[in-house]
């Protein structure tokens, strides 16, 4: 134990910086596919992570917490240097389902103010955490609880599903997924975004007049590239 | 690249014949369960295929999709060859579950009378999907979005989830999962289907009436010809 | 076949002990998530195990079914055994998600009271189960029919997703999962889960106030013995 | 913690019984698929338990161990009530791949005669493992270490990787898998194992001489009872 | 069964077509991956199917069996419509991991001069069958044994681990996997492929003399027209 | 793409700070348990992670790449910027397993000293990379080949297989696993890994000579005080 102490320290670190409000929010009405886009399709967390609430959409700085697996000691430490509008990230040092937050927590947490959380395991109490509005982004349900007795962090970076999320980063959440976005990147990942879905708006209502989506963007010059053949019955192939 | 050209070809095939469609509304109305019994108990696809919506119920005509991973250009080029009430089956050369279609393609979908999607892959926008009405059945929800640069095939004989479709082959698809007619087989299984309807309606009155099923089909036979043994009491055993 | 039965016996055993209706209505009133933690965190079925309906809760004594994958004789010989309130608990000889239950059996089920099902394995037709109210965990939807041809037992100790269920055992199910608490334990358990309630409600209602869970249950102190340290801006890390 | 205590107990077991050497030895030469046959083809654990060493092959009445997932500290509780020849099998309370198991504790066990683990979790020093000859069939191979500081029990019933085994239980494990044969059972089984070896050692003669299994055990009646229809020549299909 | 009989026949078919020894003998020295590239990247089975023994390599004309989960009736009848040099290639009807094959089959086969077997399900004596140099790909080790009571087809296209082989189609098999290579286009398939080694033995020459990849087939240029951006110094990122 | 490039950028970074080569050679011969250990118990990958070659063992510097699933552009520019030693670490940016490396790329590796390949995705020609002597960790084997036409990244920071790691961190692989190291704290952790190697011997020999592990570092106490009771015979619980 002490050995290890010499190179691995277990933090809780209070204070963090965030983007701006307005550019959270921003990004929290583009959504997870427009904003995964607008940076370069990077930052999608793995499918796996689902929503407990079928239609529930977040943003959010992140407050990371470091786990290990069946035990939620940390996430009572992180609950206390949240702010009003953040979102809780949690992960653990080894794969588990176990359900590490319920209906306690986010009892506390919607008083709090806390946005919403992303959990790459697993929780409980599903249906009370869906009646309190309390949005979830789990990899399981499980009502398999946790001892409070093991050390972790606070606002470290940790990897969540596949992700690597920095305290402070911008959290999107929706039914289609999880997304981050660096805190430092952010503005500039949302004026893409707003201008995309300008550009998607204007091809929505293409599509619903009846122009064929292979006509735009130079797609059938592209397949004519490739070499795509055309042929006019099955018969003929 | 250009020796492979020698032995395999992408093509899109514009026309392909189709199952008359009162056989396909006729199919669509038994069900995947009933239609999947009636043909022997063969052609459903691996139940990981799950559908967006909670309640959606379809059939039509397949439009096959041969797509490389994270790359939607033949879904562009398939949509321009379906007819009214065909339904997309779109598969990929290895497997990926990337966002591969959303709301902008399903527009368009809409707009044609395409009647569903089966995707051995990802969707995204499942909101925007499920509230314009257009079914989809498919492995994962991602906001992955993709490339429109890679070669592939539309109506070629694919395989889905497990199953041989050819283009023209019935697709059934409700909330038991995605079934697959041969479309020269498409009539005779229909009647068959029918036939089964008829009795499930008769043995469901029984069972509604408290007959056991174990008293019908000659069950209780069938035990005692196992020899599974019956005991009053657990203390017995 | 001759050699084997020396050694193994395939029974249906009619007539099981049962705990007290009223111990089992006052378990499953307190939920999985408070009942397993109730026990000691044991108990638990694997989390694969989801409930059709998003909000269905039953308890009951389990009657047990060993079937063959893909073959559901068995299951029609336990309805018989089974009295109102039981709850039918399917495990297969090796693993299946055939769909081994659909809205027939589902019709005398509810005909004759049986409370649930937990089948590790699929079911089908999960609308019309739903409409009827019949509720159902299971590990896959699959309209894939079975054949009623092969021997299994009922009513011997069975292992379902992982954990022990033995005949007349009460099983708790939620949208958190499945619980399984031995019969002989049922009463001392329900003591401890509606003592379990309490303090629950207690907590709540500090939570709701804002009381931090970090300041209940020694965990400041905890933090503070493991070594974890407190640091104030991310800047000091 | 003491509310749990009232109805769950955390007990080392030192004493149980085992079956008779012989039986167990002999069952260990007959194998895991022939004893699993011949009790009737149950008592197999599921197909994801696979051995480190590709030809160990091993026998032995179980000492079985539940732990915490991620902590070893029942392990090493549970070696000391082992006597020359036992078969660790070590199950967590829910699922993990740490690895709870490496050359340290092998060297121990060699030592001491264990005969080899059986373990529903990850083991690590494979390598070291292999050079000791100390045989081992585990979930995953993973480093990930454990801490020391969970209780747990050592001889009570446990669930490994599907299957009930109770301490003193026959536990044979070779490059097919692992099975368990309960013991008061054992040697009944073993008859039957021993039979079967004979009827295996004749038909295998027979096969090497060219005779078509086709022709054995009544299979081409069945082939004519179910219907199966033979075909000259694939253009007649 | 007698109304699903109307639609769906369980066959045996006789006498297939097979392409020229020397296609399939040049076929499988070429090996999996240069075949695979030569017929345009398709054809891989899914990468689940592993090799029991790690070097085995084989090439054979496909005698493919569809069988019930859990029942190997039908391999034994297709055992016998087997030529020397075959493959049998084996799927079931629902996923299963039984072990539908082993070492007395094995016997039989390496009596009989087939090939090898490729099968989506499991296998059981692995140490036997390496003994006798019977080459196996499959998804799973499972000593679970089978029935041999269920009907089923020999020699009708099945779907094997995601791709469609028909009988007589040529399946290459090696550490890397298994490819099917359409019986009418194994010659072609196979002039690509002898042309494919010649160049793969070019670059190999480069590669070992020091010529870097990035240098050969335009690559560098790619990567200019993609924009990818060439940095001195991580410092400078 | 020209919005995209605004906030996302495609680089190749030429130099990377390495720690200094005794510590990486130091940290490599502790091997990946006792280093994940030393440095408390993070830093694992994933144990989907596996050797091709069952003993090989390496640490070296990472050369990063950040590839698009099915494409191998990257790999080969990364090549060019590695120095001897060095170990290559690939992944994607959504999930794949198709065979991203083979012998070809093998030989060049070889050829130029670079010490190994991490990769979370797939391999081909395994055979051909072990003759080779060329170590390999990967998520699958797959003869799935690669296109070489896509953007990507060499040398910026990644998650592979679930850790971070940055260009210049020791990766360090062995048959247990594959474990990353922050280059700026290698030093530290190869001290101490360095003494828990002299603790193990102790304990070794400790073992080697029948002292119970249960003996030592207070774990006897550690029993006691969770309240686990000692039993003496199983008729008694």
């Amino acid at each position: 134990m002490q050995r290890e102490a010499k190179v691995f320290r277990n933090v809780v670190i209070r204070n963090i910086s965030r983007p701006h409000p307005d550019t959270v929010r921003s990004l929290g009405e583009a959504g997870v596919a427009t904003v995964h886009g607008a940076q370069g399709r990077i930052g999608l967390l793995r499918p796996y992570m689902r929503p407990i609430h079928p239609t529930a959409k977040i943003a959010g700085p992140a407050v990371t917490v470091l786990s290990r697996p069946g035990d939620n000691l940390m996430i009572n430490a992180a609950i206390e240097v949240c702010k009003k509008g953040d979102v809780l990230v949690v992960v653990t040092t080894s794969e588990s389902t176990d359900g590490m937050f319920g209906d306690m927590l986010g009892t506390l947490c919607v008083t709090l103010g806390i946005a919403g959380l992303i959990i790459d395991a697993g929780v409980r109490d599903v249906v009370g955490l869906n009646e309190m509005n309390f949005p979830v982004w789990a990899k399981a349900v499980s009502a398999q609880g946790c001892s409070k007795v093991l050390a972790g962090s606070v606002n470290v970076p940790v990897v969540c599903a596949g992700e690597l999320v920095r305290p402070g980063d911008v959290i999107i959440a929706d039914p289609d997924g999880v997304c981050v976005v660096g805190k430092e990147k952010a503005r500039e990942v949302n004026d893409v975004a707003q201008e995309k879905l300008r550009q998607e708006a204007h091809d929505r209502a293409l599509y619903a007049s009846g122009t064929l989506s292979i006509d735009l963007g130079g797609k059938r010059e592209k397949l004519a590239e490739l070499g795509v053949e055309y042929i006019e019955d099955e018969e003929d192939y």
